[in-house]
């Protein structure tokens, strides 16, 4: 409990005076005042948590979290549990999505097992913090124990110390695990207070049937576990999944080391959830990197008070999102390090 | 008119059977179907128009044209005339936010004097296709000759040609030039028939007043000069600019030699509507890059049935957005091509 106990109590709110210093800074730049829009955005807030108005971006990482859910065993999911461990592979061997765009954006990814119910033994590239096998079949008991709750998180954290002490300038959050759609869903049930089945969608792509059964359970979890929505570790334990644990904890250890952290879609928000609900000065540090098509996210932005970076209909994880709104992040903190001033340029500024 | 005319002959429409080629290669990826969401719709786009399932997209283009507007006279610009030129020689030394985000993405800026009011001589990096110091004031009469305008869609067919002999894959297009907001509005005015007022905004940055005169000013140009909104060359040389002449050409000539042409905002977006009115083929080519803060940028995208990728609140032109969407284009295309099938990877499909 130490850890996550240090990492909570480190984080400090964000300095608003950096936020107008790189302001002020951008609007010296060639151009009318604020027509980048949201580039500005992200450079201003980029430099107020790194602490740095030429802050260094080149060295990036996505970690993207595998754990299965014993829930799958409800007939939630399009796909069989065994694919959680193949898309390990496939990510260890370079061949999924996120290992195509993060070589797209120049960003490194980073593979943990945080609780895929397989045995990969000693398997090079691997990040092995597998706290279980799974988790537990929420609809019928909790997901996990507290400690393993806390296990996980503390994984994540430290995961996110040790970016520190290597220069990683922005860390990225992405996800596998076959079933955990329905974690999530139950998580901002619980969090929001909403009807179940306004939180749920298809997930990979089930059928109208499978989706009727899918808010059913997701019900019947809460039900089970009346995880307290004022508690955010009780949910997380009750009904959330060790890779959100990883995401976490991972959110919690970069406000506490002040990298930025561009969260992903679905279930990497619900991760940010559990973060923000431990503690509220997190919500400064993180970027939403899109609007997933899954229809709860939507809420989970709002309860953040989050603005997607992109809107291109994902539906995918794995951080495939994030890691493209890297790209434009980084572009942003490029606009404000690297574009002549007017004085510089010799051009000049604005007369109204 | 050789050249107009030839490019204008050589359009085709792309080929469906492409688009369903791409789709069944993406369908065989290590992903849920359709996860990918707007990404896959790119790879498919990119993939019938340039004709190939494995595209290369290794050399990227942003055209920059720049060009001065007798208009400025009438007190529509936040900025002096001067800043034309000066933000040329900007682009030229590399301090410009095109050369910042071209560098970002690997894609190279090359910047084309169209009739910016200043002798530059000969100097090194620029591309002269000068057809004249600026246009005239649309408020007293048509902004150039119709031979000018000819003229200025051939010089950028011409460019698209010399880019297919080089082997570029994709083509963005931008500008530079005080007062073309005004020029722009007065084209999508001019096609949709709706009130000035309502396609009409602050450009680099006017106030209340100034805006006020702006309107008055285009709703003078139009009843001055009477555009036949069924005419696109027409609606150019009366009311349009000659970097709008030259990104309708560079539009044009993508289309003939089967590049694919992302449009950045506002200005470039008025030079695809010409490029649309004188053969709609050119609408299958086009990549609408993002959504402007310029209100009137929404009834252009509307008019040319065309879904932006990106909404940053951008409004600074030159290709800076087009600059951020090429790199989401070529995310996707290189999802279609590299990433595992579920036979490759041994990954199981979808049950449902």
């Amino acid at each position: 409990m130490t850890i996550l106990h240090d990492a909570l109590a480190k984080i400090q709110a964000i300095d608003p005076l950096l936020l107008e210093k790189a302001q002020a800074k951008l609007d010296n730049k060639t151009k009318p005042l604020g027509s980048l829009g949201r580039l500005e955005e992200f450079a201003g807030r980029f430099a107020a948590i790194s602490g740095s108005l030429e802050p260094d971006t080149a060295k990036k990482v996505i970690f993207t979290f595998a754990a299965d859910h014993g829930v799958v065993e409800e007939g939630i999911s399009a796909f069989p549990k065994e694919v959680t461990p193949q898309m390990v592979f496939n990510f260890l061997s370079g061949g999924a999505g996120i290992n195509v765009l993060g070589r797209h954006g120049g960003t490194d990814v980073r593979v943990v097992d945080m609780g895929v119910d397989y045995d990969f033994g000693d398997l090079p590239g691997l990040i092995d913090r597998k706290i279980a096998r799974g988790t537990a079949n929420i609809a019928k008991g909790p997901a996990m124990t507290r400690q393993q709750a806390v296990a996980a998180l503390e994984a994540g954290i430290v995961l996110a110390n040790g970016c520190r002490n290597e220069g990683i300038a922005m860390i990225g959050t992405g996800e596998m695990g076959i079933g955990n759609t329905t974690a999530a869903s139950a998580i901002i049930a619980t969090l929001s207070g909403l009807p179940v089945k306004q939180v749920t969608s298809r997930g990979t792509g089930i059928n109208d049937a499978a989706l009727a059964n899918k808010i059913r359970v997701i019900e019947q979890a809460i039900q089970v576990n009346r995880p307290d929505p004022t508690d955010a570790l009780d949910i997380l334990t009750k009904v959330g999944g060790l890779e959100i644990a990883g995401i976490a904890g991972l959110i919690i250890g970069c406000a506490a080391n002040r990298i930025p952290v561009v969260v992903d879609g679905f279930i990497s928000t619900s991760g940010a959830l559990i973060a923000v609900g431990l503690n509220p000065l997190i919500r400064d540090y993180l970027f939403a990197a899109h609007e997933s098509v899954e229809i709860g996210h939507r809420y989970m932005l709002d309860h953040l008070a989050a603005e997607p970076i992109l809107d291109l209909q994902l539906r995918l994880g794995e951080g495939t999102g994030a890691a493209l709104a890297m790209g434009l992040i980084e572009a942003g903190v490029k606009i404000m390090k690297e574009m002549a001033t007017f004085s510089e340029a010799g051009v000049a500024e604005q007369q109204q």
